[in-house]
């Protein structure tokens, strides 16, 4: 097996891009990329996508983003893992450079979910959920979360109010990051004055219908210290799964998925909870930033909440998270956010975060979660 | 890189399986793997399927099936390539035991489409096509390969029933094979009389619609001798892209994606055409069981027909095609098709096709495509 890096990375603004198609994003993102990565062809590329058949009739998006990016004949197809298709891509990619079969691989995490009424949305989303046993019931996506989130309250004695420094920290950082979908603060006032959308998920504890792209090459360590001007390494990519239906876990407050892909990817690089620099995870909804801080082991069952409360996922706090926005705040473009996740990581540990620097940032970690924690996937880059 | 070996197959019949649920499908063909492979557990499951979001309202097939299958937790998620989904999920496996990052692997193609209407039906298959250029205009999927055999016919002066053999042949076949979903021999008068679907493309010369799984288990060679009782080595594993749309191709009656497929395949497995003793081709519509026949070397340009004329494709010709039925009249149940090719070819190999045995078979290509020759994935498997 072979080191591997990300030798450049480009990404779109997250929005509502009405004015252009799907793949002329993805496309944007990739040339993004490959200009950062100063080159001009591929072996292959793997596209991280979850809606566009649903919400746009374009299945065998692998095909057509590859010869519309101008690399027709290469190796291309599309991984799916609902809301974790992007980073799914990515461990696809990082197989075939690790394990010889290719030595420039692109991943590109695409959505496009404006274009579509946002009924229609919300219903494909459902697609995350288990269709027999959730959706058929009629639990949309926000539902099953708000139910999570109900659950944690109950179990730990937490307030609705107490999730609020999760989007007001979101919202802060995507002030200075100029692809993030909202600008604007959040106050703790804001957030209890938000509209509910499903009882006790309010509309801040929500991540935003929106399109979006974003890119990585990939390549051998070696040749990336050669061509790259700032290459990371990818230290650790690992990928654990559970039940899709929330009633089917052995316990709903544990994302055993999340866990299991925290564990085996600081198995993989040799490290711990406490050598992460930074934690970009999966906050489509505040009750999953807190379950993912609890399962990638930054806080013991129950005080996710408590680390937010205290400060602690502030840049300057012991575990920034949602650095550059998180999926609140930057936006959470479905199958397109596991690569932002990643673009971010490199952007912050190159040292070009801007005024989101996490100082002295040398090694991070990106989980990006399919489904309420049915699949979750890990990467954690380093310097090199 | 690690030489792979298929350690175990399984299948469900092709049908309409409108008492089982997609999931029960995937799980019957993964039964029947690994107790052919003599294996309890994996450590990832690949998936390969296009329609169910779509026509089942489900996504995140991966986790599903693999908790449903028993294996809760381990590395899994869906590869999407249109029709070709099967086999580029294999792709995905291969790459995760040759690169040695999985020791057992499982990949399995499943597909549902007989629950929704015919029209659902051909509206979903239209997502193999470009939205935007082709399905937007009214172009189904049937009507893209009517358009490519008219042209077909006009430029090589063939006629309309010189198409028959690849129906006749594909029928014989399936006679014998208790997982086809047809049983009935076609004649040429048959044929000849067939419904026009879209012209000049009739009924015999499409593929149905139909629901099955197809599943096997992976291992490194070493491994597969000691554990599997019959495993066949996976000589080569290769993809090759087109333009999705037709009009965008150098040359509509060249299928140049599945020229660069089988290229690339033959030079990784160091052999030609003339060294292949069967093709499983994808015979989703006679024009392109021709197509592919001359993009893989065994015929000259435009005499991929000629070559069926010739009863040159049957179990004792030059190069036997769709000897368990093909996907005309094993059927096409897309995202499962190339995994059904492979578990065909090797039964072939294992000297287990009973009736339809081609005699002395030791090395067998098949190749998955996906859209009208948007994406070509080639396998070369051998007799261990």
């Amino acid at each position: 097996m072979r080191d591997v890096a990300i030798g450049g990375i480009g990404q779109t603004p997250v929005g509502e891009h009405w004015d252009i198609s799907l793949r002329h994003l993805a496309l944007r993102a990739i040339q993004a990329a490959m200009a950062d990565a100063g080159v001009t062809r591929a072996d292959a590329l793997y596209v991280g996508n979850m809606l566009a058949g649903q919400l746009a009739g374009q299945e065998n998006l692998g095909a057509l983003i590859a010869d519309f990016a101008g690399l027709r004949g290469i190796e291309a197809y599309k991984v799916e893992a609902a809301c974790g298709s992007g980073a799914a891509a990515l461990r696809a990619g990082y197989l075939a450079v690790a394990g010889g079969m290719a030595d420039v691989v692109l991943v590109v995490g695409v959505e496009k979910m404006t274009d579509a009424g946002s009924a229609d949305a919300t219903s494909a989303l459902a697609m995350a959920a288990d269709a027999d046993y959730e959706a058929s019931q009629g639990l949309s996506f926000v539902a099953i979360n708000a139910l999570l989130m109900r659950r944690y309250m109950h179990e730990y004695g937490y307030s609705r109010d107490d999730f609020a420094p999760f989007a007001i920290n979101a919202h802060r950082n995507a002030l200075h990051n100029p692809h993030a979908m909202f600008h604007f603060a959040v106050s703790p006032e804001r957030y209890a004055a938000a509209a509910m959308i499903s009882d006790p998920v309010n509309l801040l504890d929500s991540s935003p219908i929106c399109d979006g792209a974003a890119a990585v090459v990939l390549m051998p360590v070696e040749r990336a210290r050669e061509v790259a001007k700032a290459p990371v390494r990818i230290a650790a990519s690992a990928v654990g799964t559970d039940t899709v239906a929330v009633h089917d876990r052995r316990d709903p407050l544990v994302l055993d998925g999340a866990v299991l892909s925290a564990q085996r990817a600081y198995r993989q690089a040799g490290v711990g909870p406490q050598e992460i620099d930074l934690f970009e995870l999966h906050d489509a909804f505040s009750i999953i930033a807190a379950l993912s801080l609890e399962a990638a082991g930054f806080a013991p069952r129950g005080q996710g909440v408590r680390l937010a409360l205290e400060g602690e996922i502030g840049i300057e706090g012991r575990i920034p998270i949602s650095t550059m926005g998180g999926l609140k705040a930057r936006g959470h473009p479905v199958g397109a956010t596991g690569m932002y996740q990643i673009v971010e990581l490199v952007q912050q540990l190159r040292g070009e975060a801007g005024a989101n620097q996490v100082p002295g940032a040398r090694r991070g970690m990106a989980q990006n979660i399919g489904g309420s924690g049915a699949i979750a996937i890990t990467h954690i880059l380093e310097a090199v």
